[in-house]
């Protein structure tokens, strides 16, 4: 299969410089992706079935495995030969051990929500992603029902496939609030417009952080009803503005001295964001400052990160909207100097997850 | 993401000395495995949109791409990320050029057979893996019709799902055929046995190569009506011995100085192997050579080829008939010997996809 003469003469003499890789070493990478997805049910069925956890506490062989897991000797033998061929983990004198990536599998709670995330939202719309492509339409939604977008039928997932959801999205937000409210309130902002405001959860950090904030919250009015109730205990200082963003003669309110949009523009296309936040400029005085937040996949610190957030783009192509992405700093400012803004100040690596608070100006 | 420090010190003292990856390096093979779905979604889509085979000829940049190929900029944005991601493409000065991984994606036509496979006959039905492990059925097979084994079904695919079926399995077998044949006339054979002839392919082969052999056919009667047909003009030089090999009565007929199994024992479960082994044995004499030509995982040159009988052999367990799979040397040897037969030589190395040959006797 990988002596093959014929294919290696072909190879342009430009790539065979360059990368110092054996032919060896590429057919094992193509094969790596060719079988993936057998790769992933494999690794997902090793966890599930409890043989990672079995040998998270001692090597077993796999006799001992199949009869204390009440699984059949084939079962055991076929999973863990795929589980050896992924390196999940090791056999040694007949007895197999969970390697550290299997262990990682078993233990990482991120890891973990990631793989339901694939396994319950995503794996069987993504059979047709390259419809979605040429579409731009979310066409793997329909497995679960007849929406535009996942948030119109969210509510109605079936529980577990929702659980899952809610797990992965709880691992991808939040998470960099408490690091940048000492940035935000640094210039002591008197009023603060929250973009995408959703339930409050972010205006109440910011109302708690600072007694003398005012909050304007903006977002569409179901999620601002929602917000009201939660913020009910600020009275005066939590403003709310229903707005569809989209909606082309839309307009902000004025006043606000800082703006924030946490993850809240990778919901949207290109054109979307540049029309958002010409609207934004509309909207500020000289001196607001806008911020936007996001994990963006060119400023990772690791490879890990980078692959993560470019492969949950393909969850917003194929299951969430059809259009939208997570970006690049590139392609984000991009979007900022065509709406006429400019980026004053950029702050790297906020949060686990390495968030980027992008500090515009007019 | 990874530098969680709760989940570094949880970990074994054992697995921390032994391997020498950094944690990075375990997370990111962690994510590798939760996305490899999408990945393989990505790379088939990257594939059949057009967009490696243009960039086959020359660097290009993403506008150029989009229109060149009438995709949106968004597509072919969000696929080249995950593409630099999956290292199929890489970016340099704005252009994108082809990786030789992603070269190996598009020219090998193995590679080629292996995505169409796992796209076409294994993506959707293999999300149920663990029931079919579980189980001990071919679970996945639901997608196409309800049949108990693939080969039932086959006629009944739709036409794109059983060319991808046919061109795969064109490729792992007939391939060893021509090295073995000087092998098994060594000795020179009066009588040849064929155990699970199919349509007689391999039978024409030795009628060809041997003038005086009489090849002697054994598999389900509908199989050996077409070999009848293939093999008309061979006259009284090939015999046809309609069996069912599973069936607990079914004898093989004896007389045979050589018998072949040809990739046929990969179809069955351990106790069936030994069964049909043992029916071998009887109808062997003293100095019947017993031939098993399998594919044998431990036995590859290379780690690409393992890994791929591995990820092979759970298409048997969720699509193909749910009990069998491909076997190691180890394994194969130990139904030889449960079956009072014993393993005289082993030939290694055999064809493109390292096939052994084993010559077993009384």
């Amino acid at each position: 299969m990988i002596t093959n003469n014929k294919v290696k003469n072909n190879l342009p003499y430009r790539r065979k410089r360059r990368e110092g890789r054996t032919m060896a070493d590429v057919a094992f990478d193509a094969q790596k992706i060719a079988f993936a997805p057998i790769s992933f049910q494999a690794a997902l069925a090793l966890r599930n079935l409890g043989i990672l956890q079995l040998l998270n506490t001692t090597p077993a062989d796999d006799k001992t495995i199949a009869k204390k897991l009440k699984l059949s000797l084939y079962a055991v033998q076929t999973l863990l030969e795929n589980g050896i061929a992924l390196e999940i983990v090791s056999l040694e004198n007949g007895k197999y051990a969970l390697t550290k990536t299997g262990w990682f599998l078993l233990c990482d709670p991120m890891t973990r929500a990631n793989m339901d995330f694939v396994q319950d939202v995503c794996y069987l719309g993504m059979h047709s992603l390259q419809d979605s492509l040429t579409h731009g339409k979310p066409t793997g939604l329909k497995v679960f029902g007849k929406w535009k977008t996942v948030y119109e039928g969210l509510s109605k997932l079936p529980a577990k496939n929702r659980k899952s959801w809610f797990t992965f999205d709880h691992f991808y937000s939040d998470i960099a609030f408490p690091e940048i409210l000492p940035i935000i309130f640094e210039p002591a902002p008197k009023r603060v417009m929250d973009i995408g405001a959703n339930t409050g959860k972010w205006a109440k950090k910011c109302l708690d952080y600072n007694k003398a904030v005012t909050l304007m919250l903006v977002d569409l009015p179901g999620q601002l009803n929602m917000a009201k109730k939660n913020l009910k205990k600020y009275g005066k200082r939590a403003e709310f503005y229903p707005t569809n963003v989209l909606d082309g003669k839309a307009q902000f309110p004025k006043g606000a001295d800082a703006v924030l949009m946490s993850q809240f523009l990778d919901c949207f296309d290109e054109k979307q964001i540049i029309s958002i936040l010409k609207k934004v400029k509309i909207a500020a005085h000289q001196n607001t400052r806008i911020y936007i937040l996001e994990p963006l996949w060119d400023r990772q610190e690791y490879k890990a990160a980078t692959f993560c957030l470019n492969h949950t783009s393909l969850y917003f192509t194929n299951i969430a909207n059809g259009n939208s992405k997570m970006y690049s700093y590139t392609q984000l400012e991009h979007c900022v100097k065509k709406a006429g803004l400019k980026v004053e100040k950029v702050f790297d690596q906020i949060g686990r997850f390495s968030y980027t608070l992008l500090c515009c100006k007019k």
